[in-house]
Protein backbone atom coordinates (compact mmCIF):
# COMPACT_ATOMS: atom_id res chain seq x y z
CA UNK A 1 0.00 0.00 0.00
CA UNK A 2 1.26 3.40 -1.02
CA UNK A 3 0.53 6.75 0.45
CA UNK A 4 -1.92 9.11 -1.25
CA UNK A 5 -0.16 11.86 -3.45
CA UNK A 6 -1.83 15.41 -2.14
CA UNK A 7 -1.00 17.46 -5.57
CA UNK A 8 -0.71 21.07 -5.34
CA UNK A 9 -1.48 21.26 -9.06
CA UNK A 10 -5.49 21.42 -8.67
CA UNK A 11 -5.92 24.38 -5.41
CA UNK A 12 -2.86 26.47 -7.40
CA UNK A 13 -5.01 26.51 -10.59
CA UNK A 14 -8.19 26.89 -8.72
CA UNK A 15 -6.22 30.10 -6.99
CA UNK A 16 -5.07 31.46 -10.26
CA UNK A 17 -8.30 31.27 -12.02
CA UNK A 18 -9.72 33.48 -8.61
CA UNK A 19 -6.98 35.86 -9.12
CA UNK A 20 -7.25 35.83 -13.03
CA UNK A 21 -11.20 37.01 -12.82
CA UNK A 22 -10.22 39.58 -9.70
CA UNK A 23 -7.47 41.11 -11.37
CA UNK A 24 -9.84 41.45 -14.30
CA UNK A 25 -11.88 43.29 -12.72
CA UNK A 26 -9.45 46.11 -11.44
CA UNK A 27 -7.97 46.62 -14.81
CA UNK A 28 -11.65 47.24 -15.85
CA UNK A 29 -11.59 49.49 -13.25
CA UNK A 30 -8.50 51.48 -14.48
CA UNK A 31 -6.51 50.11 -11.58
CA UNK A 32 -3.81 47.83 -12.76
CA UNK A 33 -2.48 45.96 -10.29
CA UNK A 34 1.21 45.66 -10.11
CA UNK A 35 3.82 43.09 -8.41
CA UNK A 36 7.50 44.53 -8.05
CA UNK A 37 10.08 41.60 -7.33
CA UNK A 38 13.39 43.87 -6.02
CA UNK A 39 16.57 41.61 -6.83
CA UNK A 40 20.09 42.19 -5.99
CA UNK A 41 21.97 38.94 -6.73
CA UNK A 42 23.61 36.89 -9.38
CA UNK A 43 21.90 34.12 -8.18
CA UNK A 44 20.91 31.63 -11.01
CA UNK A 45 18.46 29.62 -8.87
CA UNK A 46 16.85 33.11 -7.89
CA UNK A 47 17.17 34.44 -11.29
CA UNK A 48 14.94 31.34 -12.63
CA UNK A 49 12.70 31.65 -9.87
CA UNK A 50 11.91 35.41 -10.67
CA UNK A 51 11.51 34.80 -13.67
CA UNK A 52 8.76 32.01 -12.95
CA UNK A 53 6.85 34.71 -10.93
CA UNK A 54 7.10 37.39 -13.68
CA UNK A 55 5.56 34.40 -16.16
CA UNK A 56 2.61 33.48 -13.56
CA UNK A 57 1.65 36.86 -12.74
CA UNK A 58 1.72 37.79 -16.64
CA UNK A 59 -0.36 34.85 -17.08
CA UNK A 60 -3.06 36.10 -14.36
CA UNK A 61 -3.21 39.35 -15.91
CA UNK A 62 -0.79 40.92 -12.92
CA UNK A 63 2.01 43.60 -13.96
CA UNK A 64 4.88 42.13 -12.75
CA UNK A 65 7.65 44.04 -12.95
CA UNK A 66 11.63 43.28 -11.89
CA UNK A 67 13.74 45.81 -9.89
CA UNK A 68 17.46 44.78 -10.12
CA UNK A 69 19.77 46.47 -7.87
CA UNK A 70 22.75 44.04 -8.71
CA UNK A 71 24.87 41.89 -6.96
CA UNK A 72 27.00 44.91 -4.83
CA UNK A 73 24.08 47.31 -4.06
CA UNK A 74 24.22 48.85 -0.18
CA UNK A 75 21.82 47.61 2.41
CA UNK A 76 20.75 51.32 2.55
CA UNK A 77 20.25 51.46 -1.48
CA UNK A 78 18.16 48.12 -0.80
CA UNK A 79 16.10 49.55 2.10
CA UNK A 80 15.70 52.89 0.37
CA UNK A 81 14.26 51.45 -2.91
CA UNK A 82 11.75 49.41 -0.80
CA UNK A 83 10.69 52.50 0.70
CA UNK A 84 10.30 54.40 -2.19
CA UNK A 85 8.29 51.45 -4.15
CA UNK A 86 6.41 51.30 -0.66
CA UNK A 87 5.30 54.91 -1.37
CA UNK A 88 4.47 54.79 -4.66
CA UNK A 89 0.49 54.38 -4.95
CA UNK A 90 1.05 52.16 -8.33
CA UNK A 91 3.06 49.86 -6.25
CA UNK A 92 0.66 47.38 -5.10
CA UNK A 93 2.85 44.40 -3.59
CA UNK A 94 6.71 44.01 -3.25
CA UNK A 95 8.68 41.29 -2.65
CA UNK A 96 12.11 41.05 -1.91
CA UNK A 97 14.03 38.24 -2.91
CA UNK A 98 16.65 36.26 -1.39
CA UNK A 99 19.40 35.70 -1.49
CA UNK A 100 20.91 39.64 -0.38
CA UNK A 101 24.28 40.91 -0.45
CA UNK A 102 26.50 41.11 2.36
CA UNK A 103 25.71 40.39 5.54
CA UNK A 104 22.68 42.37 6.20
CA UNK A 105 19.57 40.60 7.32
CA UNK A 106 16.39 40.04 4.68
CA UNK A 107 14.23 41.03 8.01
CA UNK A 108 16.11 44.06 8.56
CA UNK A 109 16.13 45.69 5.26
CA UNK A 110 12.10 43.89 4.61
CA UNK A 111 11.67 46.28 7.65
CA UNK A 112 10.95 49.08 4.50
CA UNK A 113 8.58 47.25 3.10
CA UNK A 114 5.26 48.21 4.28
CA UNK A 115 3.08 45.39 5.69
CA UNK A 116 0.04 46.13 3.49
CA UNK A 117 1.98 45.34 0.33
CA UNK A 118 4.70 42.49 1.93
CA UNK A 119 3.07 39.97 0.11
CA UNK A 120 5.58 37.46 1.02
CA UNK A 121 5.52 38.35 4.50
CA UNK A 122 9.19 39.42 5.31
CA UNK A 123 9.09 42.46 7.62
CA UNK A 124 9.20 41.39 11.07
CA UNK A 125 5.92 43.52 11.59
CA UNK A 126 4.03 41.09 9.10
CA UNK A 127 5.22 38.28 10.98
CA UNK A 128 4.24 39.92 14.53
CA UNK A 129 1.14 41.02 13.04
CA UNK A 130 0.18 37.23 11.72
CA UNK A 131 1.01 35.97 15.29
CA UNK A 132 -0.85 38.61 17.22
CA UNK A 133 -4.06 37.97 15.15
CA UNK A 134 -3.79 41.24 13.26
CA UNK A 135 -4.41 40.89 9.17
CA UNK A 136 -1.17 40.37 7.81
CA UNK A 137 0.13 38.83 4.78
CA UNK A 138 1.82 35.37 5.74
CA UNK A 139 5.00 34.30 4.01
CA UNK A 140 3.06 31.84 0.83
CA UNK A 141 5.02 29.06 1.65
CA UNK A 142 4.31 28.79 4.86
CA UNK A 143 -0.04 29.67 3.56
CA UNK A 144 0.56 27.18 0.91
CA UNK A 145 1.07 23.89 4.07
CA UNK A 146 -2.41 25.44 5.67
CA UNK A 147 -4.12 26.02 2.38
CA UNK A 148 -2.87 22.28 1.08
CA UNK A 149 -4.18 20.46 4.12
CA UNK A 150 -7.41 22.56 3.45
CA UNK A 151 -8.10 21.71 0.41
CA UNK A 152 -7.36 17.81 1.09
CA UNK A 153 -9.47 17.99 3.98
CA UNK A 154 -7.01 17.28 6.32
CA UNK A 155 -8.51 18.32 10.36
CA UNK A 156 -6.59 20.44 12.07
CA UNK A 157 -8.72 21.45 14.86
CA UNK A 158 -6.60 19.48 18.10
CA UNK A 159 -4.28 17.70 15.54
CA UNK A 160 -0.73 17.36 16.66
CA UNK A 161 1.54 18.69 13.75
CA UNK A 162 5.14 18.63 13.93
CA UNK A 163 6.73 21.11 12.21
CA UNK A 164 10.65 20.26 11.27
CA UNK A 165 12.47 23.65 10.58
CA UNK A 166 12.35 27.29 12.68
CA UNK A 167 13.45 28.94 9.63
CA UNK A 168 11.31 32.98 9.73
CA UNK A 169 10.27 31.82 6.20
CA UNK A 170 8.27 28.90 6.66
CA UNK A 171 8.85 26.93 10.33
CA UNK A 172 7.85 29.88 12.61
CA UNK A 173 5.08 31.35 10.27
CA UNK A 174 3.44 28.26 9.94
CA UNK A 175 3.54 27.70 13.81
CA UNK A 176 1.70 30.76 14.13
CA UNK A 177 -0.85 29.78 11.12
CA UNK A 178 -1.41 26.18 12.75
CA UNK A 179 -2.02 27.65 16.52
CA UNK A 180 -4.84 29.79 14.76
CA UNK A 181 -6.51 26.44 13.13
CA UNK A 182 -6.23 24.97 16.92
CA UNK A 183 -3.78 22.41 16.10
CA UNK A 184 -0.93 21.61 18.55
CA UNK A 185 2.06 22.75 17.56
CA UNK A 186 5.61 21.09 17.80
CA UNK A 187 8.56 23.17 16.43
CA UNK A 188 11.83 20.65 16.00
CA UNK A 189 15.42 21.60 14.41
CA UNK A 190 18.45 20.34 14.31
CA UNK A 191 19.32 20.41 18.02
CA UNK A 192 16.19 18.51 18.50
CA UNK A 193 17.14 16.01 20.46
CA UNK A 194 15.88 12.32 19.12
CA UNK A 195 13.87 14.06 16.35
CA UNK A 196 12.07 10.77 14.59
CA UNK A 197 10.67 10.28 18.56
CA UNK A 198 9.18 13.72 18.36
CA UNK A 199 7.59 13.73 14.55
CA UNK A 200 6.26 10.04 14.81
CA UNK A 201 4.01 11.31 17.37
CA UNK A 202 2.41 13.69 15.18
CA UNK A 203 -0.94 13.40 12.89
CA UNK A 204 1.10 15.98 10.65
CA UNK A 205 4.42 16.23 9.75
CA UNK A 206 6.02 19.41 7.83
CA UNK A 207 9.12 19.31 6.70
CA UNK A 208 10.75 22.45 5.95
CA UNK A 209 14.42 22.13 6.49
CA UNK A 210 15.97 21.89 2.98
CA UNK A 211 18.13 18.47 3.32
CA UNK A 212 17.07 15.82 0.93
CA UNK A 213 16.32 12.36 2.76
CA UNK A 214 15.76 13.96 5.82
CA UNK A 215 12.44 12.24 6.76
CA UNK A 216 12.97 8.83 7.04
CA UNK A 217 9.85 5.82 7.50
CA UNK A 218 11.10 6.32 11.19
CA UNK A 219 10.29 9.64 11.39
CA UNK A 220 6.69 8.94 9.97
CA UNK A 221 3.89 6.93 12.08
CA UNK A 222 1.90 4.75 10.27
CA UNK A 223 -1.04 6.49 8.42
CA UNK A 224 0.32 10.29 9.09
CA UNK A 225 -0.17 13.12 6.73
CA UNK A 226 3.63 14.46 5.52
CA UNK A 227 3.91 17.49 3.81
CA UNK A 228 6.88 18.40 2.51
CA UNK A 229 8.39 21.90 1.91
CA UNK A 230 11.74 20.63 0.92
CA UNK A 231 12.95 22.52 -2.39
CA UNK A 232 16.40 20.47 -2.98
CA UNK A 233 18.57 20.37 -6.21
CA UNK A 234 19.56 16.90 -7.94
CA UNK A 235 22.67 16.61 -9.69
CA UNK A 236 20.87 15.86 -13.10
CA UNK A 237 18.98 19.47 -12.63
CA UNK A 238 15.80 18.11 -11.01
CA UNK A 239 14.82 18.84 -7.67
CA UNK A 240 13.36 16.80 -4.72
CA UNK A 241 12.10 17.59 -1.03
CA UNK A 242 13.29 16.75 2.43
CA UNK A 243 10.75 13.38 2.74
CA UNK A 244 12.46 10.08 1.29
CA UNK A 245 10.69 8.39 -0.99
CA UNK A 246 10.18 5.39 1.41
CA UNK A 247 8.06 7.05 3.59
CA UNK A 248 5.13 6.57 1.04
CA UNK A 249 4.75 2.74 2.48
CA UNK A 250 3.84 3.95 5.62
CA UNK A 251 2.17 7.39 5.09
CA UNK A 252 -1.60 8.06 4.83
CA UNK A 253 -0.60 10.90 2.49
CA UNK A 254 2.52 13.08 1.06
CA UNK A 255 2.81 16.28 -1.32
CA UNK A 256 4.79 15.33 -3.96
CA UNK A 257 8.09 17.53 -4.91
CA UNK A 258 7.62 19.03 -7.34
CA UNK A 259 4.07 19.75 -7.78
CA UNK A 260 2.84 19.92 -3.95
CA UNK A 261 3.39 22.80 -1.52
CA UNK A 262 5.33 24.82 -4.75
CA UNK A 263 2.64 25.89 -7.30
CA UNK A 264 0.34 26.64 -4.45
CA UNK A 265 3.16 29.05 -2.66
CA UNK A 266 3.33 30.72 -6.42
CA UNK A 267 -0.37 30.75 -6.57
CA UNK A 268 -0.88 32.42 -3.13
CA UNK A 269 1.76 35.02 -3.76
CA UNK A 270 -0.24 36.15 -6.92
CA UNK A 271 -3.63 35.93 -4.41
CA UNK A 272 -1.90 38.52 -1.62
CA UNK A 273 -1.22 41.01 -4.89
CA UNK A 274 -4.56 41.45 -5.89
CA UNK A 275 -5.56 40.95 -2.21
CA UNK A 276 -3.03 44.23 -1.51
CA UNK A 277 -4.17 45.94 -4.94
CA UNK A 278 -8.23 45.99 -4.46
CA UNK A 279 -7.44 47.40 -0.70
CA UNK A 280 -5.24 49.88 -1.94
CA UNK B 1 9.72 13.65 48.35
CA UNK B 2 8.95 17.07 47.61
CA UNK B 3 9.88 19.02 44.59
CA UNK B 4 12.36 21.80 44.51
CA UNK B 5 11.05 25.50 45.35
CA UNK B 6 12.13 27.57 42.26
CA UNK B 7 12.28 30.95 43.92
CA UNK B 8 12.29 34.02 42.03
CA UNK B 9 13.34 36.34 44.61
CA UNK B 10 17.28 35.90 44.19
CA UNK B 11 17.42 36.56 40.76
CA UNK B 12 14.62 39.67 41.08
CA UNK B 13 17.26 41.15 43.87
CA UNK B 14 20.25 40.74 41.76
CA UNK B 15 18.34 42.28 38.71
CA UNK B 16 17.19 44.93 40.44
CA UNK B 17 20.83 45.68 41.89
CA UNK B 18 21.97 45.63 38.33
CA UNK B 19 19.48 47.99 37.35
CA UNK B 20 19.81 50.45 40.04
CA UNK B 21 23.69 51.19 39.68
CA UNK B 22 22.84 51.05 35.77
CA UNK B 23 20.17 54.16 36.79
CA UNK B 24 22.65 55.79 38.90
CA UNK B 25 25.54 56.29 35.95
CA UNK B 26 22.70 57.48 34.13
CA UNK B 27 21.28 59.75 36.72
CA UNK B 28 25.22 61.41 37.22
CA UNK B 29 25.53 61.69 33.91
CA UNK B 30 22.22 63.83 33.75
CA UNK B 31 19.91 61.55 31.99
CA UNK B 32 17.98 59.91 34.38
CA UNK B 33 16.01 57.22 33.38
CA UNK B 34 12.15 58.03 32.66
CA UNK B 35 9.63 54.98 32.21
CA UNK B 36 6.06 56.06 31.48
CA UNK B 37 3.01 53.70 32.00
CA UNK B 38 0.15 54.36 29.96
CA UNK B 39 -3.75 53.61 31.79
CA UNK B 40 -7.01 53.52 30.40
CA UNK B 41 -9.17 51.86 33.29
CA UNK B 42 -10.60 52.12 36.40
CA UNK B 43 -9.78 47.82 37.45
CA UNK B 44 -8.34 47.78 40.51
CA UNK B 45 -6.01 45.08 40.27
CA UNK B 46 -4.63 47.13 37.66
CA UNK B 47 -4.44 49.97 39.56
CA UNK B 48 -2.63 47.87 42.34
CA UNK B 49 0.18 46.20 39.82
CA UNK B 50 0.50 49.64 38.25
CA UNK B 51 1.51 51.30 42.00
CA UNK B 52 3.69 48.19 42.36
CA UNK B 53 5.54 49.05 39.36
CA UNK B 54 5.60 52.68 39.56
CA UNK B 55 6.76 51.59 43.34
CA UNK B 56 9.95 48.94 42.41
CA UNK B 57 11.14 52.04 39.74
CA UNK B 58 11.44 54.54 42.58
CA UNK B 59 13.54 51.61 44.51
CA UNK B 60 16.28 51.51 42.04
CA UNK B 61 15.92 55.13 41.41
CA UNK B 62 14.02 55.28 38.16
CA UNK B 63 11.27 57.83 37.28
CA UNK B 64 7.96 56.02 36.95
CA UNK B 65 5.20 58.01 35.21
CA UNK B 66 1.95 56.98 35.20
CA UNK B 67 -0.36 58.74 32.43
CA UNK B 68 -4.20 58.07 32.96
CA UNK B 69 -6.56 58.56 30.36
CA UNK B 70 -9.31 57.48 31.96
CA UNK B 71 -11.94 54.74 31.59
CA UNK B 72 -13.58 56.06 28.61
CA UNK B 73 -10.64 57.02 26.44
CA UNK B 74 -10.85 56.54 22.75
CA UNK B 75 -8.77 53.88 20.92
CA UNK B 76 -7.43 56.85 18.70
CA UNK B 77 -6.49 59.45 21.65
CA UNK B 78 -4.68 56.26 23.24
CA UNK B 79 -2.39 55.58 19.90
CA UNK B 80 -1.73 59.10 19.75
CA UNK B 81 -0.47 59.75 22.79
CA UNK B 82 1.43 56.74 22.78
CA UNK B 83 2.84 58.06 19.14
CA UNK B 84 3.31 61.69 21.67
CA UNK B 85 5.59 60.02 24.46
CA UNK B 86 7.32 57.42 22.00
CA UNK B 87 8.63 61.25 20.12
CA UNK B 88 9.67 62.46 23.37
CA UNK B 89 13.36 62.12 23.90
CA UNK B 90 12.89 62.44 28.12
CA UNK B 91 10.70 58.80 27.80
CA UNK B 92 13.07 56.27 27.58
CA UNK B 93 10.38 53.08 28.39
CA UNK B 94 6.55 52.80 27.84
CA UNK B 95 4.46 50.79 28.51
CA UNK B 96 0.56 50.75 27.85
CA UNK B 97 -1.69 48.75 30.83
CA UNK B 98 -4.52 46.64 30.46
CA UNK B 99 -7.41 45.98 30.36
CA UNK B 100 -8.36 48.73 27.82
CA UNK B 101 -11.59 50.33 26.56
CA UNK B 102 -14.40 48.97 24.23
CA UNK B 103 -12.79 46.45 21.93
CA UNK B 104 -9.91 47.35 20.00
CA UNK B 105 -7.15 45.05 20.22
CA UNK B 106 -4.16 46.16 22.84
CA UNK B 107 -2.04 44.98 20.23
CA UNK B 108 -3.24 47.36 17.40
CA UNK B 109 -3.30 50.35 19.97
CA UNK B 110 0.55 49.25 21.00
CA UNK B 111 1.56 49.16 17.28
CA UNK B 112 2.45 53.00 18.26
CA UNK B 113 4.98 52.56 20.88
CA UNK B 114 8.22 52.76 19.05
CA UNK B 115 10.04 49.25 19.15
CA UNK B 116 12.65 50.34 20.58
CA UNK B 117 10.84 52.03 23.96
CA UNK B 118 8.82 48.79 23.91
CA UNK B 119 9.35 47.30 26.94
CA UNK B 120 6.93 45.14 27.48
CA UNK B 121 7.10 44.09 23.54
CA UNK B 122 3.36 44.70 23.56
CA UNK B 123 3.71 46.01 19.62
CA UNK B 124 3.71 43.23 17.59
CA UNK B 125 6.30 44.75 15.64
CA UNK B 126 8.31 43.62 18.75
CA UNK B 127 6.96 39.91 18.87
CA UNK B 128 8.01 39.85 14.77
CA UNK B 129 11.70 41.35 15.62
CA UNK B 130 11.76 39.31 18.37
CA UNK B 131 11.00 36.09 16.29
CA UNK B 132 13.24 36.78 13.33
CA UNK B 133 16.36 37.48 15.66
CA UNK B 134 16.67 41.05 16.05
CA UNK B 135 17.02 43.22 18.83
CA UNK B 136 13.75 43.68 20.60
CA UNK B 137 12.49 43.40 23.88
CA UNK B 138 10.24 40.72 24.77
CA UNK B 139 7.14 40.44 27.25
CA UNK B 140 9.21 40.59 30.50
CA UNK B 141 6.52 37.72 31.58
CA UNK B 142 8.14 35.44 28.86
CA UNK B 143 11.80 36.18 28.87
CA UNK B 144 11.12 35.71 33.03
CA UNK B 145 10.41 32.30 32.62
CA UNK B 146 13.78 31.61 30.60
CA UNK B 147 15.73 33.79 33.16
CA UNK B 148 14.43 31.74 35.69
CA UNK B 149 15.38 28.57 34.66
CA UNK B 150 18.92 29.73 33.50
CA UNK B 151 19.40 31.06 36.91
CA UNK B 152 18.23 27.85 38.54
CA UNK B 153 20.09 25.91 35.66
CA UNK B 154 17.89 24.13 33.85
CA UNK B 155 19.63 23.11 30.26
CA UNK B 156 17.48 24.25 27.10
CA UNK B 157 19.51 22.79 24.35
CA UNK B 158 17.78 20.46 23.36
CA UNK B 159 15.07 19.96 25.65
CA UNK B 160 11.40 19.32 25.08
CA UNK B 161 9.16 22.01 26.33
CA UNK B 162 5.58 22.20 26.45
CA UNK B 163 4.27 25.87 26.89
CA UNK B 164 0.53 25.57 27.63
CA UNK B 165 -1.11 28.66 26.56
CA UNK B 166 -1.02 30.66 23.74
CA UNK B 167 -1.44 34.10 24.22
CA UNK B 168 0.26 36.91 22.73
CA UNK B 169 2.18 38.41 26.08
CA UNK B 170 3.51 35.06 27.32
CA UNK B 171 2.74 31.60 25.23
CA UNK B 172 4.00 32.75 21.62
CA UNK B 173 6.88 35.11 22.54
CA UNK B 174 8.18 32.53 25.39
CA UNK B 175 7.60 29.44 22.33
CA UNK B 176 10.75 31.82 20.04
CA UNK B 177 12.53 32.96 23.16
CA UNK B 178 12.81 28.85 23.90
CA UNK B 179 13.36 27.88 19.86
CA UNK B 180 16.45 30.52 20.46
CA UNK B 181 18.10 28.60 23.29
CA UNK B 182 17.53 25.23 21.06
CA UNK B 183 15.07 24.04 22.90
CA UNK B 184 11.80 22.06 21.21
CA UNK B 185 8.70 23.73 21.58
CA UNK B 186 5.36 22.58 21.92
CA UNK B 187 2.63 24.98 22.01
CA UNK B 188 -0.13 23.37 23.67
CA UNK B 189 -4.01 24.97 24.23
CA UNK B 190 -7.56 25.04 25.84
CA UNK B 191 -7.96 22.82 22.36
CA UNK B 192 -5.49 20.44 22.57
CA UNK B 193 -6.22 17.39 22.39
CA UNK B 194 -5.56 15.01 25.35
CA UNK B 195 -3.22 17.83 27.05
CA UNK B 196 -1.48 15.30 29.93
CA UNK B 197 -0.38 12.99 27.09
CA UNK B 198 1.64 16.35 25.09
CA UNK B 199 2.70 18.26 28.67
CA UNK B 200 3.89 14.67 30.24
CA UNK B 201 6.77 13.87 27.74
CA UNK B 202 7.98 17.52 28.31
CA UNK B 203 11.13 18.06 30.23
CA UNK B 204 9.81 21.36 30.93
CA UNK B 205 6.22 22.15 31.23
CA UNK B 206 5.15 26.33 31.39
CA UNK B 207 2.03 26.96 32.49
CA UNK B 208 0.75 30.17 31.23
CA UNK B 209 -3.16 30.12 31.02
CA UNK B 210 -4.55 31.21 34.45
CA UNK B 211 -6.86 28.49 35.25
CA UNK B 212 -6.08 27.45 38.98
CA UNK B 213 -5.55 23.73 39.33
CA UNK B 214 -5.56 23.55 35.79
CA UNK B 215 -1.94 21.23 35.66
CA UNK B 216 -1.94 18.05 38.01
CA UNK B 217 -0.09 15.34 38.34
CA UNK B 218 -1.27 13.42 35.35
CA UNK B 219 0.28 17.03 33.26
CA UNK B 220 4.12 16.34 34.50
CA UNK B 221 6.06 13.21 33.99
CA UNK B 222 8.34 12.32 37.35
CA UNK B 223 11.38 14.62 37.45
CA UNK B 224 9.95 17.07 34.88
CA UNK B 225 11.02 20.97 35.78
CA UNK B 226 6.89 23.30 36.30
CA UNK B 227 7.37 26.88 35.65
CA UNK B 228 3.79 28.30 36.94
CA UNK B 229 3.48 31.81 35.30
CA UNK B 230 -0.48 31.69 36.20
CA UNK B 231 -1.71 34.52 38.80
CA UNK B 232 -5.01 33.76 40.03
CA UNK B 233 -6.49 35.83 42.63
CA UNK B 234 -8.43 33.59 45.47
CA UNK B 235 -11.17 34.18 47.48
CA UNK B 236 -9.50 35.19 50.46
CA UNK B 237 -7.13 37.88 48.60
CA UNK B 238 -4.68 35.82 47.87
CA UNK B 239 -2.99 34.66 44.59
CA UNK B 240 -2.41 31.10 43.27
CA UNK B 241 -0.88 30.09 40.05
CA UNK B 242 -2.08 27.03 37.19
CA UNK B 243 -0.30 24.59 38.69
CA UNK B 244 -1.96 22.57 41.67
CA UNK B 245 -0.07 21.52 44.45
CA UNK B 246 -0.18 18.06 44.25
CA UNK B 247 2.16 18.42 41.57
CA UNK B 248 5.47 19.44 44.08
CA UNK B 249 5.17 15.37 44.53
CA UNK B 250 5.94 14.25 41.31
CA UNK B 251 8.05 17.32 39.99
CA UNK B 252 11.61 17.64 40.57
CA UNK B 253 11.18 21.33 41.12
CA UNK B 254 8.28 23.92 40.82
CA UNK B 255 8.27 28.20 40.88
CA UNK B 256 6.01 29.12 43.78
CA UNK B 257 2.86 31.53 43.23
CA UNK B 258 3.83 34.25 44.22
CA UNK B 259 7.29 34.76 44.74
CA UNK B 260 8.41 32.34 41.23
CA UNK B 261 7.89 34.51 37.75
CA UNK B 262 6.39 37.17 39.14
CA UNK B 263 9.67 39.06 41.06
CA UNK B 264 11.54 38.67 38.02
CA UNK B 265 9.33 39.90 35.70
CA UNK B 266 9.02 43.70 37.31
CA UNK B 267 12.49 43.17 37.68
CA UNK B 268 13.15 42.63 34.14
CA UNK B 269 10.93 45.08 32.78
CA UNK B 270 12.86 47.45 35.04
CA UNK B 271 15.70 46.74 33.15
CA UNK B 272 14.61 46.86 30.06
CA UNK B 273 13.89 50.65 30.94
CA UNK B 274 17.51 51.32 31.65
CA UNK B 275 18.37 49.15 28.72
CA UNK B 276 16.03 51.57 26.57
CA UNK B 277 17.66 54.56 28.11
CA UNK B 278 21.44 53.30 27.84
CA UNK B 279 20.54 53.08 24.25
CA UNK B 280 19.07 56.44 23.39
Amino acid sequence: MSATVLSGKELAAAVRADVAERTARLVAEGRPPRLVVVTATDDDASAWYVRSIVRASANVGLVGDVVDLGADAAPEAISARLAELGADPGVHAIMLQTPLPGSTALEEMASSIPFEKDVDGANPLSLGRLASGLPAFAPATAEAVVALLDHHRVGLEGAEVAVVGRSNVVGKPLAHLLLDRNATVTVCHSRSKDLASVTARADVVVAAVGRAGLITTEHVRPGAIVIDVGTNPTADGGLVGDVDASVAARARAVTPVPGGVGPVTTALLLRHAIEAAEHS
